[in-house]
């Protein structure tokens, strides 16, 4: 056996090793040649040769440009599958199992929820004993199609303060917002169909739209909401069924909608026939409310999501939708065929602790928090050079921009080695044109070794 | 203007409201021509001219053989638009509604689960009371994106018990049955794609299959599995992608697989590359456990589905998968992208009233009652001519043959007008081949009323 031989045997061997014990399993993109070569300190022609070997058994399989995947004969369907893959390191997914995997010991300033000891524990725990005692059909039954009446005029009024006008029977409960959108796609979306996302957006619309594998299509947005002129010639050119965006503060940006811009972005739906899910999962951390396009439409082409995973507990489930009555109507059937009965408990727990008295002053509580962290993390991202995009009102993210010519990418791969997961900015961006971004949640940014990781990344050389 | 032009306009504005009222929702079936003529008292050609004139104008429109149906323009997809509409009284989402919508004074002999009495209250509120006083994580914090290690390891260590060999990592949580069998629809199915179902099966598959726009077919059960023919038929025929169905109780008949049949259809669905769904949520209702496809399988092709809404509460959300590594590692993808993180509340509670030594009593009871339960409903329906197609080992539900020529959809509107929801046999049969079957759930016949109401509905004149 020649000597090369043996060498692009080693990474055959390993390749297979990897399927085998399934590191790599069907439609997984092997390492590049060239980290290959690197990794195991062997030439990128001997890679390239083993690689070939494995294509040309059919165990994996190159996609021109876009490097070499497991194949899987039987394979069921996979995310991975559907549309262009990203970098594994910023794609969504990726980076939702960093953060929700990770130990205590890891810290998350690119996670999207509060630290644990920031969340609403004692409505919990009085909650939960207040249920221990209550009577038995909470305990025990499922809840109604709609969910429980009692949290449903409670939410109602809620949010009627945020100026949307939304009767208890055109609120559904669900298992969580992210839920409650899945279901609004299942019932507006079929395969093929485009929908409109902000650029940058809630990184997990990326994952979700994949998964109703339907055409993104990405409005930069600015400081006061989508660019309208591109809002509107995407919307002429590709009449998209859906425009899914923030209320209030926008993720990951913590900008919020001007009513100009909010009146535009509803002539010109209304002009296209589209409908807009407006995703107000962070209302409770606004000051003073942005405008809701649902407020000025009246929920009549909008559809609002909530939920309280972000101020109360992300551990109880419950999510709503509210819409017009005839689509509930069929939400409800969807939601019945897909979960069938949703609990009464999470609803019910959440009702004793938003009825509580307690709540308000844990969010006011919560917002003079936030407030000082987001002064505390600009000041010490300043000296790093890193900016925030704008300084938002409230809430708990920050835009930030890196120094010219660095990537996010990068630097989210040196600190995650040192037990750091940052939120590369191209995980929120369609165009994958935020590559110098950062989101921080300013709430989980308050350990110093965060910055010293930052700065050792940082201060290293540039990768050419 | 003429007489019947009056009565004509009667018409259109009675159905032009309910339109504008929304209580006929795009898609909407309308009343039959014959009883509409009978609600208002008008023949039946006032109605069909009337019905006609709202067709050309295109806010109903008909279907050949199946009557007349609101039209909605911009109107989003609703699962009564997809595939064939059954008569709604039997349509499985209306039975999901009816049962979940009651109120407690209705009687439900037909629903699918047991009183609220008859759940582990007792287990809930110990495990509601040590909930309270828990680490903060548990109250507030998403769950990783298997679920707990330590249920998880329960749970394969319980999985075990039925001969079925899942380790922890083999096992993902969700938030319910029904959404572990969705999350597993949408891994494995695409539009288009055939499935296998039991003729009867559990009715919800239906309405889950229908969300899925898939082709559905039926294959007959008969008291030890699916018809074995007819199945080897069927995969030759259509090769289907999946055959869904349940472990050990069948639901509705309450039959079990014997181990011959279970080794046939584990080698059709090899030969045909099948991947079977093996339901298996009535476990902990069986005295000794029926052989398990999945066991013999090795979680090879097989997909293993459990919860714990029929036996703890129903209003506690949490269900798990067992499957293929490499498919769960697909699976987290897809749960995180469509509910993001589950919660950690109801997993943790779980796990605790399953290891709280009171649940293996728990069960030893309900077992007991059931058996009682089961033998005086057969006593009861047999005065009524209504007999059990078998007499089941365990579980909650028997599959009963009405008397000769009765429909079993009349009599279950005769009854729901009297306070009594019953399961009638089509919504659990694709080929609507059970017109003459009733599922009882025998916890929820103990009210002598049910037997009187059926009496009453059974002695009128048959329909003609």
């Amino acid at each position: 056996m020649r000597r090369g031989d043996t060498r692009i045997e080693a990474v055959v061997t390993a390749v297979r090793a990897g399927i085998a014990s399934r590191i790599y399993g069907p439609g997984t993109r092997l390492p590049s040649v060239r980290a290959q070569a690197k990794a195991m300190e062997l030439s990128v022609s001997t890679v390239v040769e083993a690689y070939e070997r494995l294509a040309s058994e059919g165990v994996i399989a190159s996609r021109p440009g876009s490097g070499f995947y497991v194949t899987g004969a039987a394979a069921p369907l996979s995310l991975a599958d559907i549309g262009p893959r990203l970098d594994r390191e910023i794609d969504p997914l990726w980076m939702s199992r960093q953060a929700l995997e990770t130990g205590a010991d890891v810290l998350k300033p690119g996670c999207g929820w509060l630290p644990s000891s920031w969340m609403y524990e004692e409505g919990m725990r009085r909650a939960l004993r207040a249920a221990a005692r209550a009577d038995t059909p909470m305990l025990t039954d499922y809840a109604s199609p709609l969910g429980p009446a009692e949290l449903r005029q409670l939410l109602s009024r809620r949010i009627a303060a945020t100026g949307v006008d939304a009767s208890p029977e055109q609120l559904m409960l669900t298992e969580s917002g992210t839920h409650s959108i899945d279901l609004v796609c299942r019932f507006l979306l079929e395969p093929g169909d485009t929908v409109v996302v902000d650029d940058p957006c809630y990184f997990n619309f990326h994952a979700l739209l994949k998964a109703h594998r339907v055409n993104v299509i990405g409005v930069p947005y600015t400081a006061t909401g989508p660019d309208i002129d591109v809002f509107e010639a995407v919307l002429q050119e590709h009449s998209p069924r859906v425009y899914i965006t923030n209320s209030g503060l926008h993720n990951p940006t913590g900008a919020v909608l001007s009513p100009v811009t909010a009146h535009r972005v509803l002539k010109l739906a209304e002009r296209a026939d589209m409908v807009i899910v407006e995703d107000d999962i962070f209302a409770d951390f606004e000051t003073t409310h942005a405008p809701r396009l649902a407020a000025f439409d009246g929920l009549s082409r909008v559809i609002l999501i909530g939920s309280f995973s972000k101020t109360i507990s992300a551990s109880l489930r419950c999510g709503c939708i509210a819409a017009r009555a005839d689509w509930i109507d069929s939400l409800i059937d969807l939601k019945l065929a897909t979960t069938f009965g949703g609990g009464r408990l999470a609803s019910d727990i959440l009702l004793m602790a938003l009825t509580d008295s307690g709540y308000r002053k844990h969010m006011e509580s919560i917002r003079h928090r936030l407030a000082e962290a987001r002064e505390r993390t600009i000041a010490r991202l300043r000296p790093l050079d890193i900016e925030p995009w704008l300084v938002p009102q409230a809430g708990m993210f920050l835009w930030c921009r890196l120094p010219e010519g660095r990537d996010a990418g990068d630097l989210a791969r040196a600190c995650l080695r040192e037990g750091v997961v940052l939120a590369p900015g191209n995980a929120f961006s369609q165009s994958l044109s935020a590559g110098n971004f950062l989101r921080f949640n300013v709430a989980q940014s308050s350990e110093k070794k965060i910055f010293d990781t930052l700065s050792r990344a940082l201060s290293k050389r540039k990768p050419l």
